[in-house]
């Protein structure tokens, strides 16, 4: 056959106008296209709900590219070993209870199967801003493009409405942020030391509803209510984002 | 269980050792972890041979995250529809012949498969170098980290060795720019002006061994031997990689 | 009435994303709108034909806001000065034949008659590349958004297919650059010495088809054909814009 | 004739000379170029008044011109539909009640309207302090250069005289706040969370006196009252610029 | 002989991979490489326990290189006198009680005695958080690449543990501060004037135990306590390495 | 008396736009205030010619401020003894034939001799251009804001007109480099090695004119015609300046 | 004669070597070398006391150079014009009260007369910290080269000893803010509106020792005490540092 | 005793002082102070004759401390053993042949042995310029310090004199450059690809005087003759030094 760029153009413009214009109003933005997310966004996602994914990079996957100190491997705890195994990421066993995996393949199965759930990426997208009306909860978010932010161009956000907003922005818990600022609330308590092993247990029970509309989780989780500090093992991680995923779809 | 913050890290190092050991010397290493480097190493790697994929980024997929200006939409003409069939990548036919994909989904399907067949990933990992004895072939690299590269730390780098090198690092093609400038040769006759349709047939032409021991695929091919450039239409890129990995095949 | 940001939003996309598919394909892409690329674009367009003005910058109106050094002023001779009335920009005559007008009302005045006429803009989009296909001809750009380029970001670009392009992007003649580039010619001559009379006279000599399918206006004329420089006097500018408008309502 | 560049440059620095000279003493200094500074520059000044206004960058228009997202259409309810015509906008009903627009014809078409108003411009020209005497009252501005402001460079800034400012800087609310800082009032409240409706509203109630001599108009205004945030609808923003035009007027 | 490229890869990363996975776990990690980090890891060191130097550049000596104002000369009182002659820095008597010395030759020398008693270097290493659990006792450190910090990559750290941490950062007291921020304790009181007299008994004095299992030395102690500022005299900054071996050794 | 502002900011725009109308033709153009600029200035304006000195920084005075590396001092050799005496800058005899100054009186004495014979300063001020016509002679500079230059702002320049002009923009050679690029002349042989006793005696050689219009003095006179560096000895400096003045001053 | 390289190094170094450690132990340090801090330095030595002027720029002449807004012009009031007159600085009468001058021939006298008067000048040159011993008295400064600071190298500064220090550092108050943080007093008030009238004469008012050891005078005056600010007028400039000398010489 | 602050001051200026008046002239320059440049200078110095040793950093060692990608080893071959025992730096054999050491010890005791023998080091100092007479011989270095070159001022270099230059600053080949650029000769080849082997025989070849006054060693030698690139073994530098002074040594 005979490629014409014009329709190539077309093509591109036309099926992303149609998804843009459908997820202005959704049931559930993911923000932070990390593990947590990632585990978030796909599990609601399989219920057959609308959930569309907000990453502020090019990429997604979050800091779990990189390993530990650019050694592209994590570690897992066995609690969590399951979720492994259901998005079938291949991990051997280093010493008792300790999994390890490839951090690539990790990122790359998460992607994988958030996309055949039905997940709407939104790559380069920054959020600037919510949406909170009189009835004083969170239902929606002000976005842009991140180049536009990064280079410091005077360019006006869109809009776009959600029935929940997961903030899955790590250390920065940059929605709660947004929250706190213009309401007074949910209080940002920091993130506490490193301890892995109580970080692991309390990332899960900080994930929660801490506004209106708005649940925290992975290190968000920690980082809005003092939660201590984990490293490159990522058990935690699942494990809060499949949690605010059961207490979203409970919710919804 | 009782998570040891320290078992971790040696759980992480320790792994990381025993791969960088033994991926000192591979068969053959990509260079560019791209949609036609992530297509020609998997496509090697699934016959057994010991396949290092080495991007310098911190995230693999090269440019296709972005699909075009940045609405994450890809095409792919019915030619290589096969390809993404394959890799499992859902597709639907905006006008005939003519078939458009999730990008991001694109990305995370083709690494997917690539960790399957056992490539073995070094991200963050710059060539700066090139390895060429009294034979005259190239026969290693020589990589460095690139935040080393990009901090401007004088550091020194190691050296791998291959026995044969693909580069796949798009418009730049900076194994071959390497050679060329150390050997005088291949030339390198740039890449031409946009023309889709030609340029889908040409990167494929101009897949082969340009230097005894180094391949070019992707856009590389069509930077080193004057093809035309292609837009955000990817079945080019796709059969690229995967012509690379025949000849290979055939020659190891 | 009740404002709803979610249909902002969707009226924002749902307009332009339509205009952008419409013109993927127009008649007459003029790059760079500065005083002679909006006087080019507006006097095709009022014919009736499809004209798209494809601008890098997020204003429109090139170097003409700042005057001279700073000083809001800008200078016509006689025999421009038909154009300033034509666009209803008022001047006054500073010395016999020399006249003055506020730079910043003469962008704001050229500007709006050319969305009288119907230019469709393009802002913040930059032309990366040309498309030239097997008849010679240049038929279409390669364009990006202008923020993904300063960034750094790797994503690809699209294309516009046009019949004829007009160059106006001023001394750095950026689409006359790449064609010479990629095919050799035109050959570019580089803009000469400062000499105002000399120049204005030059600039509507050198306004014409350089390449086929490709013009030059404004300085971009004289840095690609020799002609000198001329400084914060637009009378040429104005000229030159009137008659690339000219030339090219012949040809289609 | 024949051009003569000393000529040329003359014209220009000893226009610009009366022109500043003039205006260092005037009755209405609106600093901050984007919608609601130009309209309410130019309501004032069709009374016959002596209005400056003073734009830090090169081109006048402010956040308008990247529509939203970069997709450069505007949108304008009902209300303020009348202002749109007013100025020559073209505009077409998307849904009921919403009117899209061109923002670069916005832009072009407010800023001939403020130059045929009679309306001077000083861009490029940045507030970097306030003058207020004995009396308390807000009675002139201290303006430099913002290139000088931009490379740091040590030069002392000059000082205006205006019987009234109008503080139309957006988000930054500039002025009212070197006013807040040196003399402890007005309180700026801060802007509150995204929330479109409620903000249209509020901006023209919180356009007012907030300082003796300051009037605050535009998302100044919202950001020193604590109103709600708005996206691209830019009803509100010219309904806000004629608000402030006209209580000024009374005053004056 | 023959020199193969791979085995001196392999040897590098094998020997370093050794010492990094036996040192993930030490008796006293010594935090910053300036010259009381250097003493206080060396006397440790000689009495055989297991001591890590951790240093966030390419090189150790901190400030000591640059001597005073960059002219390469340091200047000792005669109490220190007996530390350069123990680590073999030749120095004359400026004029009584005053010696100087090479700064360069100074830093080589500790840091050669450092090697002889058996201290381990990580240089480009960054402590980018603390390990603190359920006890209250500092514990470990969190560390990273210095240059995976220095451009903003998105990598996770890995942890290692110690009985002993010293803080030897400094006027940054850096492992002081994320104490402090996490846990509310020690007090970081700030340092004082300049006032070397004071300063140099001061320094000495201040080096003690602020938080279990952190000790501070050099600048960080009197940066952490209030101590008087001094400036490129040494003397102070050897003894206080020395007083924190001792107070070490005892406790260990 | 009680001080008005805008009578200040009035006093200051009026006198300097006069001398600017003005200056806008002079007699000759020194581009370029260090040591060889301000004596070649100020020698020719004592005869009564019309001089305008022309300088980039803020500050004049060039690269004597500094000394010899950050040391505020000169050397003078014996034959430009008699310069130092003419400008009343003090002196001190180091060894036979070699005088020391203090670098910064050096500055202010020649500084103000060039005020005090008339010559007029244009500070901030940068030359980006030149004017010649179709008598091939040099006889006008396109000049701008340095801050505009700095800060990459598109704002036309202005032209001035001059019968002579001086480049004693040193190593640079500013304008000789620009005339150079556009006429094919005067070829630019580079600066040589550093040999101060031959550089000295051929800066004076070299001060010539070296195009119609053109001289060349100070550095930028070896820097044309292939003289040998100096170091910070300024004898062959005001000797130069000497030279060029009486060179100009036969000529006019 | 023959000039050899090696004895102009040996000249430079050797003359500041013995004005440096001359200079180490002084009567008065003035830093910051605008107008205020150039009168007061000469007026002190013209009285034979040793005066150090500390300027961190390579320049001195602080703000003075460019004038109001690059025009390079000043404006002095009647009071001060006795000043200008004794600094044999040029000035006309704009209009009753109000005298201009050229802001570079200011500066240029004004340095002029300071070297006269034998004040030594270490330019390029920042004061880190201040010397406060037991007596609670600024007894000295701590001082680095500015390049040091501006490349952020670790390299310890010296430290110089006076019995007057005076903060002639403009609107920073560098000395006064070092003293304050380190030891609570002087209390800050900060600058205050513009308002050229009070300011002049406040400036004056305000100059004086505000904490045992340390003078302020100029802008700094204003900006510890609360004084106005105001703009390119610099008689009280002049009057400030004359009244700091004459306070400081009847103290010593 | 008591510390006096400007004892200490003037301890260090004087005996620096005295230190560059003295090496203002000396027998051997040595630049650049990596393994090479410190063995060829401890070998010269240690003969009696006067050896500075000039580094632009502030720390010497040049690329060791890093080892082979921020692992800190470094590899010796058998051949050059014995440079290591002599320099008194630990290795262990890795296998037949290899020897690995600390990166971080090995630049210590180079250093220490460099201090030890006499060399007089000069860091922070930058090669900007060569001192090339009649006589057509590399006689002198121009030299300025290395902030001030990186923060862009405008300050005047200093020469010395030397009887031979060593160019040991690595790939850049920075003397060679200079006297090439100015001299034409002598011809820089360039470095080839990598070849450990070939390279480590090959830098001791090329190790020469390649031009009146001015020899290469170390991987600058390669650089400049073509000869292959090494990685992180250093038995080639250490050889390489050791060959230059051998043959220095024979020439004074």
């Amino acid at each position: 056959m005979t490629l014409d760029e014009i329709t190539i153009s077309r093509a591109i413009i036309s099926e992303q106008m149609h998804i843009m214009l459908e997820y202005m109003d959704m049931d559930v933005a993911v923000v932070g296209a990390g593990p947590s997310g990632l585990v978030c966004a796909t599990l609601i996602a399989e219920k057959g709900l609308k959930v569309g994914l907000i990453e502020k990079k090019l990429s997604v996957g979050g800091g779990m590219w990189g390993g530990g100190m650019m050694f592209p491997r994590i570690v897992v705890q066995s609690e969590a070993k399951r979720l492994l195994d259901r998005f079938n990421i291949k991990s051997s066993e280093f010493s008792p209870g300790y999994y390890t995996a490839s951090s690539i393949e990790s990122v790359a199965k998460l992607t994988a199967s958030a996309a055949d759930a039905g997940v709407q990426f939104f790559n380069l997208t920054y959020v600037e801003d919510v949406m909170i009306k009189g009835d004083g909860k969170l239902s929606g978010l002000v976005i842009n493009w991140q180049p536009v932010e990064a280079t410091g161009l005077h360019v006006d956000p869109l809009t776009i409405r959600c029935r929940i907003t997961v903030d899955a922005t790590g250390h920065d818990a940059v929605v709660a942020h947004h929250v706190s600022k213009k309401c007074g609330k949910p209080k940002i308590v920091g993130e506490g030391t490193m301890w892995a092993d109580n970080a692991e247990f309390a990332v899960v029970t900080h994930t929660k509803e801490v506004f209106p509309g708005l649940f925290v989780c992975g290190m968000a989780a920690n980082a809005v209510s003092g939660g201590h500090r984990m490293g490159p093992v990522f058990g935690g991680m699942l494990l809060s984002g499949e949690s605010a995923a059961m207490q979203i779809l409970d919710l919804l």
